[in-house]
């Protein structure tokens, strides 16, 4: 009893802004029933980075996230644009949101942020050694606060759930298991 | 210079179907920019659960994700209803999914999917020693095969990033973490 892909019968968007593009498609299952109305959110490619400067520490951001109406420690994270690589969106975030760049970079896991509702990947980098080298560049509705943190106070947080985002969590938890 | 929560100036909501509910909110942040378009996607608690069977077997459902467009095995996973716990819907979604209930329970991880749009949280639990006592029961829009894996086989799974869904991957490398 193989799972197979389901058909698509049509798609229409609903709601397409810069943050959210929400799309509607209907579905036939395998067995022929229909499925009318299949919720698909469009997003770019997203990016995160765990950052390690050249004295070991980690680099996180703090920040406000109103979904969950909370400040939280983050990776950080953001957008691919038009025309970048994953890898290019990362240094650039990496950069805007903290000032610090170079180092050896590798990308250490890809993931889904939400396989049945969301179309894009989160791509998670490595990066090793990075230094200051400039100062931040936010949005106007950026609000950011740059923290380094040890090794092991990283690792305690991961443990205690503070580090509340899966898709930050996950890559997080595979390079400590990689690098024990 | 604290990070400190946003304002909200106003609400409104542009959708409210059974799988996807959009707000818009309107937010002045701490410097007294106004955001005019934050929007906020509200779900039911999800969970998911690490379901280990009594001869030691980790059992997966493998589905297919519109999505992302792919057909993945996952975690059992699923939305917690009106009126039950975390854990009751955990329950529930694993007899219903598998036919399989029975064991002992923990809650292993509480994350975010998405903190800057979601609005709610996904539960991880381990269920160790589970057995079969019933049948499936889905939806008439759920296909879903039920899969038995080793340990090993997870595991290798887990690093070949082939349980794609974020915060189905986070509880395993923690489960995996504190159980070497």
């Amino acid at each position: 009893m193989e799972i197979k892909k389901w058909k698509l019968l049509g798609s229409e968007y609903l709601f397409r802004r810069p943050w959210l593009t929400a799309r509607r498609d209907r579905l036939q299952l395998p067995d022929g029933t229909i499925h009318p109305e299949y919720y698909v959110l469009e997003y770019p490619t997203w990016v995160n980075i765990i950052a390690i400067t050249s004295d070991g520490q980690f680099l996180m951001v703090e920040q406000y996230r109103h979904g969950l109406g909370e400040v939280l420690t983050e990776l950080v994270a953001g957008c691919v644009e038009d025309g970048e690589t994953a890898l290019d969106g990362a240094k650039r975030e990496l950069f805007e949101e903290t000032g610090y760049a170079g180092g050896q970079w590798e990308l250490l896991t890809v993931l889904s942020p939400n396989a049945s509702a969301n179309n894009n990947l989160s791509y998670s980098f490595i990066a090793t050694g990075v230094e200051k080298t400039g100062t931040q560049h936010l949005d106007s509705t950026e609000d950011i606060r740059v923290r380094l943190f040890t090794r092991d106070e990283l690792k305690d947080m991961l443990m205690r759930d503070e580090i509340k985002q899966a898709t930050m969590a996950a890559p997080l938890w595979k390079y400590f298991a990689l690098n024990p």
